[in-house]
Formats: C-alpha cells, sequence, structure tokens
C-alpha cells in the first residue's frame, strides 16, 4: 500500500486492469457472468453491512476507530470494489463517466438550494 | 459523459471529490453514517442483481444489449458506486490503496497456477 | 384477509400450499431454481430495508405509525415470506423444524443467563 | 427436531412464540429495532444467496444433495425464518394474513392464464 497506489493519482483504469489481470491470471472469467457478479457485489455489501448491524447511526462512525475493526472493514470495502470493477470490465462500463452522468442527474433531480438539509423522503428515493 | 471524465484519466480522488461535492451542496453529511451508508450500499447492489434475477448465467451477458436495459444497468452501477466513493469519503478509507492490498492478499490465497480454471468452492470462499 | 387466516391457526404448511398453488397455477417452476430464488430473497429484503434507510434505529419503530407505509412494509414482509416458502418448497426444507432446530442452537450458544442485556459482539455474530 | 415441530401442524403463531421466547429470556428486544431487523434479515439473506454463488441455476438444484451442505443451507433458511418472524413480532405484522393478502393481489396482477410459463417481465417485476 505505497503511496503510489493511492486515489490521488491512481486512474480508476489502473486498478480496473488490476482486476482483469488477477482474474486473467486465474482463467476465472468463465465463472464471472454478469448475473454472478451482481450476486457477489450483493454478497460483499451484505458482509460489509454485518460491521454496522447492532451499532447505533452515530456509534457506527467510531466503529473504524478500532485498528482491527477498521483493516477488516477495509478488506470489505475493498471486496465491494473489485467485484463493481469487475462487473465494470465484463459489461465494457465506463465508471467514472457512468458516475458523473449519474451525480449530473441526481443534481438536477436534487436541486441544493431545495433540499438542502432535509433527507430524501421514501418516496422519492 | 465526454471522454475527458472517462476511467482512462480519471483518479479515484477525482470521483471520490465529486461525490464529497454533491454531498456538501445538500448539507446531507448529517445523513450519511456508516450505518446508513453500508444499508444504501447494500440498496444499490439489490437493485442491480434485480436486472438478473430470472435470466441464466449464460443469457445474463446479453442482457445490456438492449440499450435501454444497458443505460439503467449503467445507472445501477453508478448508484453502487457513487455509495462506496462516499462510505470511502466518510470512513477515510483510500480505495486503491485498499483494492490493491486485498488483490495481493488474494493473489497469495489463490496461487494462479493452483486454482487455474477452477471455481473458489464455496469453503474457501 | 380474514380472521381465520391468521398466524394464530394457519400451519405453515397451508402457507407452503398456498405459495405451492400460485406457483402452479402458473407453470413457473421453471424459473425457481434454488439459486434464483435465493436471488429474490435477498432483493425482497433489501426492499424491505430501504424503508428503513434514513431513519434512526429509534425512529424507525414509528415509521408504520403511518398506514399507507404499514401497508407497503407488510406487503414487502409478505414478499419476504413468499420467497421463503416458495425455496422450502423447492428445497424440501420443514421450516417449523429449521427454525425450532436453530433456536435450540442459538439457545445453548448464548445462555439466556449470561448474555442478557448483551448486544451479540460482532466477532460472536 | 421431532415430528410434532413440523408444518404440517405447527401454526405460525406457535413458531413466533418461540422466537420471541428466545428474545425476551435475553432481553434482546432494545437491539431489535425495525431498522437493525430489517439489515439483519438482509444479511442472512446474503448468506443463504452464497450457497448459490458460482453455480448456474440448473446446478443449484443439486447443491442440497450433499447432507452436510444441505445442513448448513437449512440452517441460513432458518436464519431467515428467525429474522422475518422477530420482525412480525415487533411490528405486529401477522404474518399469514400478509402473505394471503399479497397471494391475492399477485393473483390478480399475474393472471394465470396470461403468464403461464413465461417469466415475469424485468419491468414488470
Amino acid at each position: 500500500m505505497s503511496g503510489e497506489a493511492g486515489d490521488a493519482t491512481t486512474p480508476v483504469a489502473l486498478l480496473r486492469a488490476r482486476v482483469a489481470d488477477f482474474v486473467a491470471a486465474r482463467d476465472w472469467a468463465q465463472f464471472h457472468a454478469p448475473k454472478n457478479l451482481a450476486m457477489a457485489l450483493a454478497c460483499e455489501a451484505a458482509e460489509l453491512m454485518e460491521h454496522y448491524l447492532w451499532v447505533d447511526a452515530a456509534e457506527s462512525a467510531r466503529v473504524t476507530d478500532d485498528p482491527a475493526r477498521r483493516q477488516r472493514i477495509e478488506a470489505e470495502v475493498a471486496d465491494v470494489g473489485i467485484c463493481l470493477l469487475n462487473l465494470c470490465n465484463v459489461l465494457g462500463i465506463d465508471l467514472a463517466s457512468a458516475v458523473t452522468h449519474k451525480l449530473g442527474e441526481a443534481d438536477a433531480k436534487y436541486p441544493a438550494d431545495k433540499v438542502r438539509g432535509q433527507a430524501k423522503k421514501y418516496d422519492e428515493y
């Protein structure tokens, strides 16, 4: 985890390439149908969520104060990221473009000056 | 979605900053306890998975052949990405480092020359 | 929803039979591989969870005070139940036995006099 | 797991009472806000789904042929059931009524003679 691998200088494409290389070296693409990857992503997201099951929202910000726990949560975050990047590779989706596009839509849907400080209503979610 | 927003040249940190700006403009950080973001991430992952519910694995690779469907799936992928980046912002996790570190661990755990072409066993998962 | 359909007098097997009849009338068993039903169950659980996304734990007990909201949450609970009963039908699992057996195991694992009033620790979860 | 605990003769209310007794003996109701139980349910559903991650739909019907695997899957099914019954207890939802009501709605929405043998379309899902 040297500094040069960090978010500041790592293009999304480089992370995608690392995931692609890992998969290719094992010839695992044959198992990575979009259906299976979407399932795996949901499983990893659930494992991450498990860390926050019995704590209250306010308390949840302090879970990662414990170094051992932080390490495990970082590993779960990484697992979700790897599944997502893998899925982008398989589906040919440009993640940066998709995220930027979606933020633009959300920006129009939830105008900052109208929704400031208000939780999204369920019905609008 | 201009070319310059693409994965090839966009550092992860820039995507994170866009998500942070979106949240800050709405003063929504108050709702984004890790517990809530982990739940939101799991919900978005489930919405993505829904697109692949009744198709078989082989068939699932063709779902995105339909342009309208592809657009919706890209939007779900973006939602998962936005939740994940938001969580990284809130927890102070460097995603590139976490992914790279986890791939290194997985590389040691599943040596390419031993597992090539074999699905991960459930018990090892 | 007449009284005689209620939990007090309805054996689990009768609910299972209703789900089985619904599926058989549509010839839908062909789509209900365990893999697909497990995915559908996870999707329905996520939809239920969405109702509780932005509220705090304490506040979550009051979400169903709103009659319209209660109705939607009951529908999501039903969807989860239907998927679970469907899966029991397909896998030939006796739900009452499985639940009773698991409660017996949990009773031994978490002795009442030792864990009273303490949240399960994550590591023990 | 004696025969008299089986689905054929066990009313849903009896299962609910067993779950309620288990919780009461540990004074755990304080942790069981609907938000937390909905999260726990989603986590348990994901654990069940994990058993079917890398197999194809057709192959998934044979996973439970292995007795050890069947036992673990039954335990996951039970965990989902326990969370669901717990949530019904906390929210005061009659599961049999909710399931019966929902099946009635689905019966009207998907008329048997029109949808027979056709997978639900995603858009109708």
